[in-house]
């Protein structure tokens, strides 16, 4: 199988690097002091039965965190980091997530609790492996690596070749061709990545085979690890052998099941192997990678892209290897495995010759030149052999005198980064915040997520065969389209709440400015806000908040209006203070206040001093990308302090209010008040009214209320409602400056899925 | 009542000058003669049960056309308009709308049918009249006048009074002093706008009072006309009053009902009068117009406000009529119905000094100029009796030798300007087509229409409680607000309709102009189409229909699409021919092929001759508001012409195509031709089914189909979708330029009112 030939021809090398990667990660559960925990699979994290994303492996305190299918290995990373903090956030506050691939301080064997799964095969299946490998084996963690090739690729490499008729059959061998090759090379990424030097001595279940102060470089990938009995021989020499081995090995109860079987590289595409023949192999699962301690999702991004690459060039090489190779490389894996880290391997000019070969096809497939430098480095680790992460970490334990308080104190700092930016799903940053809200939730309760469209905040959630799209964290199908078209225009929405019989500020809309300020007369002597129909941010509006009186002042306030829109709007002004109701369905989620930006003075600081103290606020940032904003003190807030007879270094009496802006907005530094429980029903009914009247799901209702303790009356006076608003923000209410959060993301959900509340 | 004094204390004239405005018309039907037709009131003027815009009054031939009430007089004659256009354009081909109130060669008594209701009380009703009145009188038809002063208004003129404690009281006083003061002074109007000058000997039972060439003002309004009997006395001094003796009149059996009382002014606001004292007055119906022939809607706009400002006059004058000074007034009126149109009034010097004391308030409340001279020209009237309204009606019927041969040739004439722009509903023509389509479909069927906002195409419909808002068309609460979202966004739309297995152009995005120049690789030697994610104009695409084969070509093409927007496609090419489905529901109603701009050569004319040969098309238009346009000439219509050889002034030979475009839109002169019966059924199934994945119930699907005749197969090679509109454009199916047209919004409304099918 000449692949390097037909890509060179073809011109197939940007396709030959791009493919499909998965990336599934086991950890433990431990306590501070890094002992396993004893307690039940965390029931926060959802349902088992179901989930995607957050599974139990062997033992029950064992985390299973499996990352969808990605076109690179970077959106790869990104899920592995947001299901992390999802983890990180939701499990008990005594536990940890354990960095390291070797347990410390393992129960006695009758404490490990296997697994607790629905399904009593599960069980069963989980009952066999502690008769055959004993608790303690099944306790040992690592990363699959899931990688499958660009199905187009194949198709193209099919295309360029004469030796293979079916397409199937070729894709099948090109597969295997990769399976042999790194079953005969393996060891080179054990040598560069282990991470298993030691463990403690009650993981054997005879006497531990290291002596005193002896490290290894994986004891995982060794004949103390995680692997099948030696009489397992399973072949690869075409797909007909592996799957007659394979059957063979069950059948003669060598295995109780196919998923027994711990090869190194796992043929994929089919739950039994049999079907292979008929589906051909989808993907390949390499499954020897120990958790790396030094990154916090226990794989480093750049060792990710290696690996990749190492991959690809067991396809690119022309050897293909035999048999006799492959049990060559099982048996320099299991010799490499049990060296010692700091000194070279015995292999090291294979080692060297292959990274050459690698180097050498990077150039012919002109990568990237960062993938080149990432081998470069490898390669000079085979002179530097303490350059390897096992002899890295043998460093490191030395250092904190054993791996458990290594991996304690790392599995603390993880924990305590997971929660640095406890708002938002750092991974998905570019993101809107509500959408990264939604994430964390749908990724909690295990719904399958599909990122459709990332700078449109574009989302499908999926349970079963039941599918939901999502845009901007609320907009859903449960939206009919007329309503947001109906909220968007200020006139109808009036007309529309009026006909249904809602107090709405009555107003006059004008088109021509001349015809407006000639409409004078109809307002003298009223508060009034003048408007433009359209816009939403706050432009263009004048409000005469005592009456207008004077013609001058009425015509100027029009012109401005006039500036943002075709259209305007004379209003009646309503006096009271400015609520927004968060509805979703029948119910009333969340009421908030929001307070223009403000200090409040303590007799010691100046003002600056305090804006400085209150932008402290962990909420707060200069972006867009925190639920709350720093205060700036710009012209604007120097020109509301100069009307207090303030400056930004005068220092305000105890408690005295220093209000630094007009607007109420979030955007300019203001504080977001729950008030959800101090508001009177009534006006939570209305504004489920309010929304069911604009015919929507979820709305943001802003309400002008003089008393929010009074029962809502029939008039004017008691409320009015000023405005609906489809596509609500969600981030004030889940994180508001003060009062309880409201966690209306989860809403969102529930009503998207009701079967699984 | 010191109306004058509050209005310019509190500065009131304003507001004074609002108020709301409804128009009844009565009319014949008949044949082009202007004989009165025998034929049934049509089916497709929809359903008289509950038709809020057509209906019958006394007889089957008899319309009463019925605008909704409007704030300003002006919209109500754009309604006025739009029911006239719809019941010309709807009507039987031989029938036409008698322009005169009285009706030309009457039926023979036992030929006139009356209106042919449901209910068998108004069937009873109209028997009854016929015994009282005899049929002919009942054929006399005229237009009544609904006002309502502003609400607002009233409110504030009681408040700036101290005579009345009760409000509904003050209200009820001020609308009948208007009453009074209108019957005082109505010959006024009759003076001047009255148009029932004579009328066919058959029309009296008991032969013609009328001497052989004797004209007079108003027969209508005259002994002769549509009066009650002398001895129905009805008083206007209370609304008591009115109440206890229009009572009186129905149980002596003087009336038959209440709405048997022809008074020239009704106080309307309850179905009967005693209900009245209960809710108030709420408007008065004036009912003293004949219609004007030489008006296509049988009152003239000024004529409308000069009415207007004659009824605010009659609340504006300190005086309050008394009952005598009521009877006085109706005595002056039957004097001036029967004078001599061509000869001075015996009033002349009244009506001279009430129309001074009219401009004298217009004075005082700063009106408009307008209404001041209209109000002059009616002033000069008095001195000139020639230029009355009824004297120019003499002039006309005896050019044209009878009123019947003169209401013929009108009638023809009007139909035919309804059919002038027959695409369009005139009034309502600062709205889309579509919208105009949709409700010249509403008013025909009877759906009471809401403009919310005009500019905005935002109507709601009702049917009785069942209310509707559409947006632009066929934007409605049947769709769900994440279709358009989806289909806003090619990426999600296509990545929705792969999930759901329908062909689409595979592609690949890019955000960055060099990662997707590098990527040309991957599509070097593939015919593909370069585009902007999201724009919809045609803009910044190029389409490499063999293959690109260049590099610089490709890296061009790329630069273009960004220009466009901040993220592009790289998309397969698809062949074959585009076609758009129009999708409503379960069904594809309309198939259209866009053909690009051309001309067909005759071996005689020029290009440019035959441009404007084919732009004669009473389709086509410069403007927005014509379903297709004219072919400019311009640069990229002369370079497409160099293409192929020509100029402008070349000669083609006959059936020569020449192409004036590339692009195939309707908006650069293309032609649209209906496909939908030639369309195979399999491909409109296939566009059901996208509409469904796109979770639409309305969608426009853009497929590319090599072979129309042939059945879809489930390959690109057969079909490919390529997008998915929402809001798709129904004029084009409506009005195509070639083959039958699809009445579309009539779907719409079958799809919001089932109920009505």
């Amino acid at each position: 199988m000449k692949i390097q030939q037909v890509i060179k021809e073809n011109r197939l090398a940007l396709l030959f690097q791009q493919g499909s990667f998965g990336i599934e990660k086991e950890s433990q559960r431990v306590y501070a002091d890094g002992s396993i925990v004893v307690t039940e699979h965390p029931k926060s994290f959802g349902d088992r039965a179901y989930h995607p994303y957050i599974q139990t492996d062997f033992a029950e305190s064992q985390l299973e965190l499996i990352t969808p299918p990605n076109k690179n290995i970077e959106d790869t990373f990104r899920w592995l980091s947001a299901i992390h903090e999802v983890v990180l956030r939701t499990m008990p506050q005594d536990e940890y997530v354990f960095p390291l691939s070797m347990p410390a301080k393992l129960p006695r064997e009758d404490q490990i609790k296997v697994a607790q799964l629905e399904n009593p095969v599960d069980v069963a299946y989980r009952e066999h492996l502690v008769k055959s490998y004993g608790k303690s084996k099944q306790m040992v963690s690592g990363i699959h690596y899931n990688f499958q090739l660009d199905p187009t690729l194949v198709q193209q490499l099919f295309s360029g070749q004469n030796d293979y008729q079916s397409a199937v059959d070729f894709q099948n061998d090109l597969y295997l061709k990769i399976a042999r090759n790194f079953l005969r090379y393996q060891w080179i990424l054990v040598y560069l990545l282990a991470a298993t030097p030691t463990v403690d001595t009650n993981y054997f279940r005879d006497g531990t085979p290291l002596k005193p102060g002896q490290y290894v470089r994986s004891l995982r990938s060794s004949q103390y690890g995680y692997v099948n009995d030696p009489s397992v021989k399973i072949s690869y020499d075409s797909l007909q052998d592996y799957v007659n081995t394979l059957e063979h090995a069950v059948n003669s109860g060598q295995l109780i099941a196919e998923k027994e079987l711990y090869s190194n590289v796992r043929l994929r595409g089919a739950k039994h192997a049999r079907e292979l023949l008929q589906n051909g192999i989808q993907y390949l699962e390499f499954r020897l990678f120990d958790l790396n301690p030094f990154e916090p999702y226990g794989i480093g991004l750049n060792d990710a892209k290696f690996v990749h690459y190492f991959i690809l060039l067991m396809a690119w090489l022309d050897e293909e290897s035999t048999e006799s190779a492959v049990n060559l490389g099982k048996e320099k894996l299991a010799q490499v495995a049990l060296e010692d880290p700091l000194s070279p391997t015995a292999f090291q000019a294979e080692g060297e010759q292959v990274l050459h070969q690698l180097l050498a096809m990077l150039a012919d497939i002109h990568s990237d030149e960062k993938i080149k430098n990432i081998v470069k480095d490898k390669l000079t680790q085979f002179a530097n052999p303490t350059q390897t992460l096992s002899a890295r970490l043998v460093k490191a334990i030395e250092e904190h005198g054993s791996y458990q308080k290594l991996g304690a104190k790392l599995a603390i700092r993880y924990k305590e980064q997971a929660f640095e930016r406890f708002y938002a799903l750092s991974a998905f940053d570019n993101m809107e915040l509500s959408t990264q809200a939604l994430m964390f939730d749908a990724i909690q309760k295990g719904l399958k997520i599909e990122i459709l469209d990332e700078r449109d905040q574009f989302l499908s959630l999926q349970f079963g065969d039941h599918l939901e799209y999502v845009k901007n964290g609320n907009m859903t199908s449960h939206d009919s389209y007329i309503s947001p078209l109906i909220m968007e225009n200020k006139v109808v929405t009036k007309k529309v709440l009026a006909k249904s019989g809602f107090n709405v500020p009555q107003s006059v809309e004008f088109t021509d400015i001349k015809q407006a300020i000639a409409g004078y007369p109809l307002f003298a002597g009223r508060a009034v806000v003048i408007k433009p129909k359209s816009t939403n941010y706050g432009l263009g509006i004048s409000i005469f908040q005592q009456s207008v009186h004077d013609r001058e002042d009425f015509a100027k306030a029009i012109e401005i209006a006039f500036r943002e829109d075709k259209e305007i709007m004379v209003e009646d002004y309503l006096s009271g203070t400015e609520y927004r109701f968060f509805v979703l369905g029948d119910e009333t989620l969340a009421v908030l206040l929001r307070v223009p930006a403000n200090v409040i003075g303590d007799g010691v600081h100046t003002v600056a001093e305090l804006v400085a103290q209150k932008n402290d606020h962990p909420l707060r940032g200069d972006g867009s990308r925190t639920p709350l904003k720093k205060i700036t003190l710009g012209d604007i807030e120097q020109l509301q302090l100069k009307e207090q007879g303030l400056t930004a270094d005068s220092i305000p009496p105890k408690d005295q209010l220093v209000q630094l802006r007009a607007n109420s907005n979030i955007s300019t530094g203001g504080d977001s008040i729950d008030m959800t429980d101090q508001m009177h029903p009534s006006y939570k009914a209305l504004a489920v009214g309010i929304t069911k009247a604009m015919g929507a799901a979820v709305c943001g209702v802003d309400l002008i209320i003089p008393d929010l303790t009074k029962p809502a009356e029939p008039h004017l006076g008691s409320w009015g409602v000023i405005e609906a608003n489809f596509n609500p923000m969600m981030m004030m209410h889940i994180f508001p400056y003060m009062g309880q959060s409201r966690r209306v993301t989860q809403n969102v959900l529930n009503m998207l899925f009701p079967e699984l509340k």
